[in-house]
């Protein structure tokens, strides 16, 4: 078994989701800890030491000469998961890390500057609704006042649940000093869609994260009971907010290329003999062209107050987060292509940190191959061979990064 | 404070939901247990000791002549709730027993034959699915190998949480010994409409309930990542389910009468970033003619087949209960209706034990004004005096069936 397999092996029984198949590992839950203990035991085993910093980041250096941190080379990804999520979106980025530090060693690479590995918080955003919220703090793009305040389905606060993570919530928020010490970094990541499929090849480099937001639509009725409310007598949130999931389909049909959808939705009480009294929805919604995306979503929102109407009901909508279309950093995507001249080039509808990280310091990407397409689900895959091609290709980048002129 | 009121005040504190506002008490929950406590308290300070039978219906006895219990006046209701339900479903017809039988002995009455105060499981059906699952068992309308595989959201069976409460699973099934007790079954419930509010009196006699059935509606599609799958790739039972949604409510206003409703719906995994791999709702039907409710649920069932063939997703429909419109016993009634003259006659839409029982024994029952209309919801209410009143309506109707010739 290749190296790369081998390591991700040892991740397979962590955060298993029996009720929804796939992986559960929400940031700050046992799972995502379990996971990330395995890893600092891994750091440990090649002598590094992983430390957290204010912003719950997990960073790692390899700095055999002592060099001063900044300007370093980082790689890295996240450790968190979707609810019944896959093996693979996070994990091989952070195993892939680990496995071409370990290639580095044996070509005995001789680095001129440091090499970081960083792990990110909520890079999913599934628990407290914000995508990357970790690297959103880290660079501002979030701001503390707004992170803390934010709830999970439990009603807990991410303040609160920081706090039980050994964070300290007075130290969340911008961090230039962690910003300055990222002289560029470079995130490898399982692809989310059939592209390398279709083009035969293991490994791509990236071009750019395909903009995106999330909204919550909150409908309210009137709760009642099922059997005595006649029609005409209902106030029915659940109703309406089945006619906006409709509606943002029909919407994003009108407007090729755009991504809608709703994954998730929350009757309230969500009793089978209740007339629900609120109903939340979150609207999840991409376009290449950021425009299209707040057309989108205006054009939902205004459907979504005519629907609500007709049923006697209201409709807030609230934008939980939104990240433009990002262009990786041309100098070092084109670097990157350099050293991988057969890797084809690929955009992604997928948010990931080094998109968010994109604002402040020179990113790259590069996405290893995924034979189902699918993600965010059991089916996400990759196999054995082309996990190993893409930490090798993570070396090889790494090492003209580290030796060769400075990146950014 | 009047004393139906008093006993009621004792009772609003357990099984607050702070969520969802109202009350959740699920059967067997800490909650319900609470209030089962508090219930037999009560009966221990008027002498009487609780026994829960085979199927947990909870039994007590006035029967101060030592009668044989065979053909004894039973009444009482449920202390279960559906989440974020009201003060008063099930918790008023209870209070008003203990209430009622307060009155008897103030006022001397010396029965004829046993009055029995019972307090039946599961009355919602919002745990397990099953409305009346206590008196479905014990009349053996339902199976107990179908009642002990049935799970709870957290997929608990109804056979271990029912051991967990102290029962045993062999136990359950039709108790022809404890119907036999039943000469005739009285409940009396909040009213879950206006119609005591239009008619401006505090008490009906009820003439029957309409009848309903639940659905579970299973739509199976695929999980993938909601930013890198097309439109065209996708396979979205959440988008199905939101149009089986809207269906219901076009087919229901088709066919007037109807009451179509959906109030739970569970998208798998759930997530905002993940198109759903499966979403289960539950489809709940009433009209007075069962014809009407087969007639409605085939036509839903009919289109949401069409509406997941159209996403590429499949869709399951199994039937969790069905109960036909059941008129109350017509001897009993107006027995209960030369009682109180005063008293108007009401059909419900509402599901109750005793209309289950009425299959078996001589039911009737009395309906509380509730001068919101509002039920399953905290906006359900009923006032002190009206609480009074259908207390001492109770006590009324109990003290003829108890010193009057045998009912049934």
């Amino acid at each position: 078994m290749p190296e790369t397999a081998r390591l991700l092996a040892a991740t397979v029984d962590t955060g298993r989701d029996r009720a929804r198949g796939g992986y559960s590992r929400p940031v700050f839950s046992a799972a995502e800890r379990e996971l990330l203990e395995w890893y600092l035991a891994e750091l440990r085993a090649r002598g590094l030491e992983g430390t957290t910093d204010r912003n719950g980041v997990v960073w790692a250096w390899w700095n055999p000469a002592g060099l001063p941190l900044e300007g370093a080379v980082v790689t890295g990804s996240h450790l968190d998961s979707v609810p019944g999520g896959g093996a693979f979106d996070g994990p091989l980025g952070v195993v892939s890390a680990l496995r071409a530090l370990d290639l580095l060693r044996e070509r005995g690479v001789d680095p001129a500057r440091p090499l970081g590995l960083a792990v990110f918080p909520e890079e999913e955003g599934s628990r407290f609704g914000v995508a990357c919220l970790g690297s959103r703090l880290l660079t501002g793009a979030v701001t503390p006042g707004r992170a803390l305040a934010l709830t999970d389905p439990d009603g807990n606060t991410f303040a609160d649940v920081a706090r039980g993570a050994g964070l300290d919530p007075a130290g969340f928020g911008r961090d230039d000093e962690a910003l300055a010490r990222i002289g560029c970094f470079v995130e490898l990541h399982v692809e989310q869609g059939r592209g390398l499929v279709d083009l035969g090849a293991p490994v791509a480099v990236a071009t750019s994260v395909i903009g995106h937001g999330r909204w919550r639509f909150t409908v309210r009725g009137e709760g009642n009971h099922a059997g005595t409310t006649l029609l005409a007598d209902r106030r029915d949130p659940l109703l309406v907010a089945a006619l906006v999931v409709a509606a943002a389909r029909d919407v994003a049909a009108a407007n090729p290329g755009t991504r809608a959808t709703v994954g998730r939705l929350d009757p309230v009480p969500g009793g089978t003999n209740v007339i629900a009294s609120r109903v939340d929805l979150w609207l999840d919604v991409r376009h290449p062209e950021d425009v299209v995306t707040a057309a989108v979503v205006a054009e939902v929102s205004r459907r979504a107050a005519r629907l609500a109407a007709a049923e006697g009901c209201a409709v807030e909508v609230r934008e939980e987060s939104l990240s433009p279309t990002v262009d990786f950093d041309g100098a070092l995507s084109r670097r990157l292509s350099g050293v991988l001249p057969t890797a084809p080039l690929l955009a992604t509808g997928a948010g990931h940190d080094a998109g968010v990280l994109a604002g402040r310091v020179p990113t790259a990407m590069l996405f290893t191959r995924n034979p189902t397409g699918v993600s965010h689900a059991p089916g996400e895959f990759c196999t054995d061979e082309d996990a190993e091609a893409g930490s090798v290709a993570l070396a090889d980048v790494l090492a003209d990064l580290l030796t060769g002129p400075p990146p950014g």
